[in-house]
């Protein structure tokens, strides 16, 4: 089982991780890899971290799965067809780090399309420098969505405490009620639904946070709750789906944190995101749910932290959630699919 | 030095918790009270919680401070004008509570403008019961605020990882980014200084979480951020006060319990209630901070949870963030009151 790597933006962390985290005896037993980089780029980072670079090194000229590849748990180095061209300068955002960036994860993109990888795992990159670089897409999982013909995926978050996913994700705050409708929230339900599946979970448990104070508290302080998140968790029930809400998004988290609940469908960025940075930490890992190719899931993780060009290309960055982003693609990966409950009945 | 209590909505857990606190020493060594409750409705649920109730009562006829307040260390109960009438029903919100509720705050926030307390400590109360009732004011926060002419008053957290202030309550979410203007930002890293000085920090050092995802991303996901937040920050810092921001929501609180900043301005309720609640739980304290009477600030705090109508009557509620709030009140209250160089430069 082989899945796709992208080292991110070269002037963050990205890179630096990815070599430490493919150094890791458990990332090497998990899974074969794919990495899309410049080569000599990483022998370089791999010089700085003190890490041996145990790859093989392949140019895009010779094409997907070239020799090597087969028979034991190795990593190949992919240089993209756009060399990277960031060599120099200070970390920050750069139009340079947003084509690089670009490049590695379309390159993985493609693997996953010609069916070279099951799924893929990607570095940060930084959303200004692809900005700056002409992209249209604001992040990775608008890419992928669109990659990957699945407009109906999500962005969820796993740690070992929480495991929430995103109704609306890099939407500026007034827009969020706008943005959101009961199929949006319905939506989330199953891909969440999907997601517990997916890692293991049985009879998942689910809750909705709500959108206002106190989720509403009975209308007094807006009609979102009512109008928005409750059809979408009747009809979700009424499916066979154990989901409750709008519960009150300032207890919600701590009771799912207590075992309450499996998942909590979060209704904006930083209502999802506090929590989860807050008890997960470096632990917690971004997955995008509901990515499809040819009818099969397509896995996608990624570490849930930014590029930090702060302490880049400083040997300082820990890979513990790039690791925890690689071990959960390889999980995810390797479960078979199942046909779940809210598949079925639809 | 005497503190006001009230007991919150008789069919939830304030009676019970107020009851508890006032059997724990450090409380009672802490301050002199006077309670606001039906007597006896205080004393059959004082025999339900096992706890001998020591204190005086006091009809509110006989005026304020009467014989026996003078000397010890003790508690006084005054039955409001308006009885108690709420005897009988299901625990849950209900216009009888509403009433009480009312009566009893409304006593406490008396003793404070007729000078008999220095600030109060309110158990929960119901917003919906309040709202059945008829009260105009969603919560206690805009009660006090009227009630001591000190609209600039803001609500604080305070709990051993964090203090947080709100810059918007109980306002849907879809009106917080009109209701919000640089004005409001900067009234309350004022308020935000302010308090950090009663509670004791010298050099307080406040951050101000972002409005949108990633604090806006440099306008990518909104110009909020730009526009109403950082010309307040700018101008709090042109006044001397070491404060940074807009930073990512998402990050600032854990960053804030790392002991980088000693108080996090939050722009919405979720926002800041949601890391509050997950690190410090039930030893969190509520503070509302900026009521004034005469020039002098009113201290008042409360627990940071709510009615908990599910557990009430069943002698099942932990009385640890009505201790907490007792306690901090009387510390706060004991603090000389400083000029903050927010007010000097004023």
């Amino acid at each position: 089982m082989t899945l796709a790597i992208s080292a991110g933006d070269p002037q963050g962390i990205g890179p630096e991780i990815v070599v430490k985290a493919l150094g890791d005896p458990r990332v090497r037993a998990a899974a074969r890899y794919r990495l899309h980089a410049d080569a000599e780029w990483m022998r370089g980072v791999a010089s700085r971290a003190g890490v041996l670079p145990r790859w093989i090194e392949q140019t895009i000229a010779q094409g997907l799965g070239g020799a090597g590849v087969q028979g034991v748990r190795e990593v190949t180095v992919v240089t993209p067809e756009e060399a990277w061209t960031a060599a120099s300068g200070v970390p920050g955002p750069s139009a340079e780090g947003g084509r690089a960036s670009l490049a590695s994860v379309m390159g993985a993109i493609r693997d996953v399309q010609a069916g070279a990888a099951v799924g893929l795992v990607t570095a940060p990159i930084s959303k200004e420098s692809w900005h700056l670089a002409g992209e249209k897409h604001p992040g990775h999982t608008e890419l992928l969505a669109e990659s990957f013909a699945s407009p109906k995926s999500a962005m969820l978050f796993v740690g070992p405490s929480l495991r929430v996913i995103l109704a609306t994700i890099h939407v500026p705050l007034r827009r969020v009620p706008e943005v959101l409708t009961p199929e949006v929230v319905e939506r989330c339900i199953d891909l969440g639904y999907e997601a517990c599946r997916m890692l293991g979970v049985e009879s998942p448990r689910l809750a909705v946070a709500g959108l206002n104070p106190h989720a509403g508290e009975a209308g007094l302080f807006g009609h979102e709750d009512e109008r928005l998140i409750e059809p979408a968790v009747r009809r979700a029930a009424q499916r066979g789906i154990a989901v409750r809400g709008p519960l009150p998004g300032d207890t919600v988290f701590l009771r799912a944190s207590r075992g309450e609940f499996d998942l909590v469908v979060a209704m904006y960025h930083d209502q999802g995101l506090i929590p989860v940075k807050l008890l997960d930490r470096e632990r917690a890992v971004n997955v995008t749910i509901g990515l499809h190719r040819g009818g099969e899931p397509v896995v996608r993780t990624s570490p849930a932290h930014g590029t930090a060009f702060d302490i880049a290309g400083r040997n300082a960055a820990d890979p513990t959630s790039m690791i925890e982003a690689l071990l959960l693609a390889a999980r995810m990966a390797h479960r078979p699919s199942t046909d779940s409950a809210s598949r079925a009945s639809r």
